[in-house]
């Protein structure tokens, strides 16, 4: 199989894979950061009823016509309206109301005046209005936010605390979700001991798991780790078998080089996979071997923790986007210039690399097995086969 | 007691709170986003052992002097080394040993040349070398990436998935954190209904809960969610009182302005409360009111809810980093252009925005109750009292 782009091979992936239908309703408060799977509408208005935005006294704006320090209007205070409470008392004229912030304007009201700004008299009983209260002055009408019948949320956005809370200000307790997909994880190696053991001559520890695994939870998954997988195509073809139905999408690391022990090749003859493309004319993470596995993306990234993580950002990330309506795992390209300077190489390259302010810094050594220095870094440098570039020069960054 | 400055009331309570000094060890696959406790040293080298960076043969440099197409070395393949194995066997001059990535070099070979460069003889018991293979070409030095004893991670640093790959790298299973602050989130107000059932008239749905409390969560942590009070000082100081000893903090929405339900001015009184101030000299959410009681902030939001948001952006989000030692919480500041104009108004406001490539564009409503336009905002406008800023004006804009 020819090398091909990342953009190519992207495509051929996206090309076969669907977002997922299924949706579910899901409490208010544990669909942080979950896809909207409907569009939703206002159910009432917000505020639901024409209310005080503060502590004071409501009236009728005609009793307060004239009035000034030198003329100051004598309202009698007929009661007293608390948020959560209705006003059910008839008002008569030059009757006012002590009103709290957040309670329903009494009927008959059409204003308010703060508490600090009235002369309170007779312990309470009257107060002095010293200057005329405009019609709908310090009046929250009902709707002023948001309006019954409106457009809330759009099937597809992806949920904020804000939008949440406006589901809950619109007395919902239940938000019609997308499903999230469920991605398997599958790392394999001979070369992998397990943590909080002593290392054996020849051995290294498995870091893909925790380096492509908590990656995918940072986007919001929760991925099923599966048991790691020495370098036995039959077993691994096996367990591939077994577990395909429940997953969404299965990512490997790990054999899908052209050494003998890497078995992805024969994993995927032996399952009958629809191979899709195999390697990338780009490095690191040009090791990558895709296909379709019973209507599942099957995406083998290398074992080099770099170039999978690379063929992560580049391929994965996308991939289990479209699944799970998420736009915002789209590759995102920005223009950066440059802090340092690169060589020409034969090959695309990915390097990795910190922007910040238009500009990128880069670790000068970034080989694809190294892992130290991923550390802080936030995109991916595109740099072209055959260009060498300096400080100041510019580059497109995939942004994680 | 006087209405204080943001920054005046922030200090007065980073004062008197200090960070949370209890840690423990946790896997390190559950470890993304907590804070590390301790410095960690690498125990080992990355990688481990000498290794083979493709698919080829390891061979000595000295075997391929003077090679080159015209007059290739011939070596013998003596054996086969795959990632994770040992090879034992003693090499005689002019031995090749097949070699996969990863693995480790054979006792003698001081480089490796990549199989698609040498020319496979005998049905790969010979290769012919058509070149020079330098000392240490193709060859990946034990520590290359990490050396023993190097520092991996300081104590404080927040845990990434690129930390996490490298101390699973290093063999750690477990990793010791800063324990996780318990923070309670406590709602009043007699006007608060459930959710998921009919309004009755007067009330509204309580929205706080969700704002406050998935905000929380976004920043990582795990809010316990009291159960929603009534506006009676009594009932709340006993509520505070029962709970205040297993939280590190307690933020509550409510009552906190000067009408008559506004309790927690009583509640303070009740629990004899070390008050360290009431109000700001901005809005919105200068209604707030904070304290110390039994050693934790009591940190008291309007209940409006962007004025309860506003407070937590200013006040409790800086104050929670600090008890979480989490330095990516203390408040940050860009200055950014006007997409838009604000008339002059006699106080400091702090208005919601969307910022971008140092662009802020801002809602034309932005009360302190609505809540609709506060989806997609990432900012807060810090505008100064009596400045009428235009589209094109800079103002500084504190980030979310």
């Amino acid at each position: 199989m020819e090398k091909i782009s990342a953009e190519e091979a992207l495509g051929l992936v996206l090309g076969k894979v669907y977002p997922k239908q299924e949706s579910q309703n899901i409490p208010v408060n544990e669909a942080l950061g979950r896809v909207c799977a409907d569009t939703v509408y206002a159910p009432i208005d917000n505020p639901p009823f024409d209310r005080s935005p503060f502590d004071g006294f409501a009236l009728r704006s005609a009793d307060s016509t004239g009035a000034s320090p030198s003329n100051p209007m004598r309202l009698r205070v007929a009661g007293t309206v608390y948020a959560g409470d209705v006003y059910t008392k008839r008002l008569e004229q030059k009757d006012a109301v002590r009103i709290m912030t957040g309670a329903m304007f009494p009927t008959g009201c059409d204003c308010m005046v703060m508490q600090e700004n009235v002369r309170i008299e007779n312990g309470g009983a009257e107060i002095l209005v010293t200057g005329p209260v405009g019609s709908y002055e310090n009046y929250v009408r009902a709707g002023e936010d948001i309006r019954k019948g409106q457009l809330l949320i759009e099937a597809g956005e992806r949920l904020s605390f804000a939008h949440l809370a406006i589901l809950s200000a619109m007395g919902f307790a239940y938000v019609p979700v997308k499903n999230l997909p469920l991605l398997g994880l599958l790392c394999t190696g001979d070369e992998l001991a397990p943590a909080g053991k002593p290392l054996p001559p020849g051995k290294i520890y498995n870091s893909n798991e925790t380096l492509i695994g908590l990656r995918m939870r940072e986007l919001g998954f929760v991925p099923k780790i599966l048991p790691v997988s020495g370098d036995e195509a039959g077993m691994v073809a096996a367990k591939i078998d077994a577990v395909i139905e429940e997953l969404d999408a299965l990512i490997t690391t790990g054999a899908v080089s052209v050494g003998e022990k890497d078995i992805f090749h024969d994993v995927f003859k032996i399952l009958g996979v629809e191979k899709l493309f195999w390697r990338l004319n780009s490095k690191p993470g040009g090791a990558i071997l895709c296909g379709i596995y019973r209507g599942r993306p099957l995406l083998c990234l290398s074992g080099n923790p770099f170039a999978a993580l690379t063929g992560f950002e580049l391929i994965v990330k996308p991939v289990i986007g479209k699944i799970a309506s998420r736009d915002d795992l789209a590759i995102r390209k920005q223009r950066v210039k440059l802090d340092g300077d690169l060589d020409a190489k034969p090959i695309r390259r990915f390097i990795r690399a910190r922007t910040e302010d238009g500009k990128a810094k880069f670790p000068t050594e970034h080989m694809s097995g190294q892992i130290f220095s991923i550390v802080g870094c936030n995109c991916l440098l595109d740099i072209p086969a055959g260009a060498a570039l300096s400080t100041g020069s510019e580059a497109e960054a995939l942004l994680y």
